[in-house]
């Protein structure tokens, strides 16, 4: 586990997410950074549906990849994950995606937490603030 | 315009639609057709929005796409789409895919209607079920 | 497992593989029974990667899907899937999608296998042919 | 035209890229930005078909998106691109998303040139470079 992550989660190319390039779309890591949310959120926060239970949707406000080697079809990649500057309504997931010993890319993803139905920002709950911060200290 | 079909929309194959064989995904067909069935209803049935304002969605229950020919990165396929068996609750899109003269594929969708809130099968309303009456006779 | 099934593979929807519906997009079946494919061939022939070795491609010439039941986020769902009919260049595969105990889909693809450089069909190879046979007189 | 951009191409926002929030997925937007790259290079420089051509592949290098404002369904929506920063093999594109008059979000990528059989970086051709100076002069 690389310094200072303490969640992993991994996934393997599949070969729709490959383009005619004969590597893994760039687009398709962004759609892997939320698995490694997902499992982040299941792993120390009850999961996503816990806050969707609770009227909370995260909007992603921003999304950050940089791209150090090609992933090719059916590669196997650890998607290192965690959770930093949880502050009010925002959040940000950083992130190393490594196969093997190497790296592939870094990437961070920006948060914000709101009310599902009036879709305006509300405070990150307390519970998973707590839960964040516990996960976090841990690493 | 192939005979019997009414409607066309026009697609661009996208890069992140091409997979390692060099040829679009299989997979990106079925989205086309979804975005020919919009087009479709925008054209003849004020848009699939007027459904979703009545609290109707049309649940997609069947899909069968037989591919003839491989599309390529850019081409321009021409999605021929046509609406008919509407019963009930229940209706069904066929397609021919074409790439100038070539056929690419032919596809059929099966659709249902259902209350948005309960997920419970209504009938198609007769509003939409005239419109579609009034295009496929045109036809 | 099903009767007749000897493979099975497992997969979580994905956020991004969900709709404004609320449920899984049927688009993403078809890329999940690809996932299928490649773990029955990974775990009985050596892998896909074996066939693309020899300088051979397998085309998807057809796939037809029945939906059941809507699947939803972070469901898990098990993927039986077959392989059938294998004859010459072409075979088949049927799936069994299931959540639980509960049937969410049937399915079944249609494949050729073709000269990677040529594009045109050329046989199933023997090994391969073998592989599937001793595979699914398994079942 | 926002000041400093040339060119634009419109996308429809469709059903298969919303996600369970109703809103239009964010990994959706990376794959917009293609669009708009290609249709930059068919628009300034004879289309990305002219660089693969010659045996050149652009690789993406880097991804980042500012989100402000939630794309939906049916939503059409201007992407505004221009590239920047032509250095060797290296190039960068700026994007600004807007649906009517308001800005939806921000984005930039990072390209290299490589070599479509070794994969080694490759200087952008003379030709491509000329014809995205021309590009941009005019804006």
């Amino acid at each position: 586990m690389p310094e200072g992550f303490n969640t992993v989660c991994e996934i393997r190319v599949r070969f729709a997410e490959t383009d005619a390039q004969g590597i893994a779309h760039h687009a398709a890591y962004v759609v892997w950074l939320e698995v490694a949310r997902i499992a982040y959120l299941a792993e120390h926060a009850g999961g996503y549906s816990a806050l969707r239970a609770q009227g909370i949707e995260a909007l992603t406000t921003g999304v950050k990849v940089d791209y150090r080697a090609a992933a090719g079809f059916d590669d196997v990649l650890a998607i290192h994950v965690r959770c930093v500057d949880l502050r009010g309504a925002r959040f940000r997931y950083e992130y190393r995606i490594e196969r093997g010993c190497e790296l592939m890319a870094t990437a961070e993803t920006l948060h914000a937490t709101v009310n599902a139905t009036t879709m305006r920002p509300t405070r990150v709950p307390a519970w998973l603030a707590d839960a964040i911060a516990t996960a976090e200290r841990a690493s």
